[in-house]
């Protein structure tokens, strides 16, 4: 009975079956040609998808590099990680750790897959909260996760990824194949 | 028996249970003021959820107004409406049909729902495939849905909700609460 208990505890410490990751070609991008694959970058960066106790890693802290995040327990973190674990397919979630810094996460993307009636009953995935730690920038970390989880949304069979982003970091973007092609991108706020 | 699977079939034919439309205080939409009001638009149009049976009732014929739908068969459509009913609390797609038309479904909006770690543990909101027939144009239909689903996103506690379009109806959005806050939308096209 521990046994399965422990099963299904590790069963529910990751986001996504990191499976999926492992079995990607990575051979069309950058991060290949600088030695880096999956999941290791280096001898001490590491690439995973993200844990139920990432709370306890810094990865609010490191969100919170990129906007508002706000104070809140590790239980409402727990809780909202369950409601995304129990929508398979949706959220894939990539955290770079500092294997030598306590399992610190120092890079973080998200990719989130829609599925669609349109063009043949297709899937089509969204970039969302890119960021890497302030200490870890000139390591490519961006890059990395970038390239990373576009290639996961092409191994998922998604008919395109779109992302929304400040003017100045457009440049970054369209070295790794995003385009603007002239679509406007509308909000209207409900709450802070 | 016969009861129980006749419970699960009708349970199965809405992508999402309406009440939570119904319960919508639509008190600030210009669709009120209009006379119109969930589920009834007219005597003649009323709104909803997407039904697995919409295949038969035109919906894809209407998507294909909007982009390249492809000719694909019920079984296909029904096995990717039951992928997306099976992920509750994302996908919130709204049809509204000519009662005296055959069901002939003539307009449509979808929320998509995605949930965050930022701003503490929060949901925001997205519009997708906006559209009306064009022979049911000048009825407001385009008005109504939108209005509709944002007042759905709004009611679900989400922060915000944003769309990308074509430039020359960003000033219909407008009119309805959307502002272009300067972010940047962009597009990485995998296969057509």
């Amino acid at each position: 009975m521990s046994e399965i208990i422990g099963e299904t505890d590790r069963g529910g410490e990751a986001l996504f079956d990191d499976s999926v990751l492992r079995s990607l070609d990575l051979s069309r991008c950058k991060l290949v040609a600088r030695g880096q694959g999956y999941p290791y970058l280096s001898d001490s960066l590491r690439a995973r998808p993200l844990e139920r106790g990432d709370f306890a890693n810094g990865y609010l802290s490191l969100l919170s590099q990129l906007t508002r995040v706000g104070d809140y327990p590790r239980e409402k973190f727990e809780a909202h990680f369950d409601r995304m674990r129990a929508l398979p397919g949706v959220y894939y979630t990539v955290v770079v750790e500092d294997v030598d810094g306590g399992r610190r996460v120092v890079g973080t993307a998200t990719l989130v897959m829609e599925l669609k009636f349109i063009r043949g009953a297709a899937t089509r995935g969204r970039l969302e909260e890119l960021v890497v730690d302030s200490e870890y920038r000139n390591l490519h970390l961006g890059s990395y996760l970038l390239e990373l989880v576009t290639e996961l949304c092409r191994g998922l069979g998604a008919y395109k990824m779109t992302l929304d982003c400040k003017p100045e970091v457009e440049g970054f973007y369209s070295k790794y194949g995003y385009t603007n092609e002239g679509q406007r991108y509308l909000t209207q706020r409900f709450h802070d």
